[in-house]
């Protein structure tokens, strides 16, 4: 049974790395010792050790060891045999080429269907819809696809912002953008605001958190969503 | 001899499409009495007439008639036969696979080397660059390639928007983006704010407009450049 939390972003404003979702993890890892870290994102650039340390900081605080995926000569085994998996955020292109050129996506969809705990943040929870089209991130590495994990059959916005009313800057709205991908896509996207997340138990899907979510879906008017309202019908 | 302007921003803010630029439009476009318009970036998903029926309005005013590109069988030809060039923003991806699709890439290659005037503005802008890595759009559509025109031997980000010091928000800042751009790629990134230009003649660049740009290179500190500054050695 899948067993998957898919948040919008690791880190709210006034707090520190994964501190708000802290005690949700204590439970949501309970059968585990040890978690599998998937560092690739790499935001800032930052090294796959420096970044897994930032995690096994974090980590510690409930009593969970973290081991980082490069430090395996068998990546594939490692995700196989991990009591649980953590994808951390940074840049969506830079962990879907990684994902592709170490072969993991059959090997992290096969163990997470299986039911291993699976942890996304940011990168890592885009990861989790059906393509990475509804990315944030600046395309600087070029994956040899955008398709994904596909854990929801929907596309995952991370970090929703909504529009800035009083801006004078003319780039475009997060709300343009998804409208954007409407016109060439057909699935739903769940735009997550920073402090939401999405728990997938099995086949249901649930958001969690203090905060609404903006749905998207092809042809219709955004709408926003309770939090504890099911997103099972969503597809 | 090339001759290119190479534009952040179609519009700024409290003006109107393309307003801004229109008395540098005028010298600029001196020797055409026909624009062919490239829509295919499709800003809001807009359709290919709707676009040029934009363009065909702004350039009325300094008596330039606009043509799109869509409305040719041939559309190499219609590149290799046109008195100038203008490619409108939107989305970056969708219009560098529509480049590509319609075998593109070298008739607007061949075209602006041999001196047909180009403008660009935003993601008409980005393909100017060595690659589209540093673009801020939505990857909504796949490409089969992310990289350029190369009329400079730079890339460009347009709309550059500086750090935001007030905002709780956790998504990267523009910085951030470029820096981990800079992590994977070595050539540099001007960073061209609303209401910026470059300006292309043969091998001089030049920065037009009232604002400085960011230029940032590998393993360096960003910097700002002022109006006027020439960026021949930049690459």
């Amino acid at each position: 049974m899948k067993n998957i939390l898919i948040a919008s972003t690791s880190t709210i404003h006034g707090s520190g790395y994964l501190e708000y979702l802290l005690e949700e993890l204590e439970t949501f890892f309970k059968s585990a010792s040890s978690i599998l870290f998937i560092p690739y994102a790499r935001p800032s650039g930052i090294s796959h050790d420096d970044y897994t340390k930032k995690a096994s900081e974090a980590f510690s605080k409930i009593n969970k060891k973290v081991i980082g995926i490069h430090t395996y000569e068998n990546t594939s085994e490692a995700v196989e045999k991990a009591e649980a998996i953590f994808v951390g955020g940074g840049n969506t292109f830079v962990l879907v080429n990684q994902l592709y050129k170490n072969n993991l996506i059959t090997a992290l969809s096969d163990a997470v269907r299986n039911g291993t705990p699976y942890l996304g943040t940011s990168a890592g929870s885009n990861i989790c819809g059906l393509t990475m089209n509804t990315t944030n991130d600046m395309p600087i590495v070029q994956p040899p696809s955008f398709k994904t994990l596909g854990f929801v059959p929907f596309n995952i916005n991370p970090h929703y912002l909504d529009p800035d009313l009083n801006s004078t800057h003319k780039g475009e709205t997060r709300e343009t953008r998804i409208k954007e991908f409407h016109a060439f896509n057909s699935q739903p996207v769940v735009g997550l605001r920073e402090g939401s997340w999405l728990e997938v138990k099995g086949k249901t899907i649930t958001l969690k958190g203090k905060l609404t979510a903006r749905i998207f879906e092809q042809n219709k008017n955004p709408f926003e969503m309770e939090p504890e309202t099911l997103l099972n019908d969503l597809k």
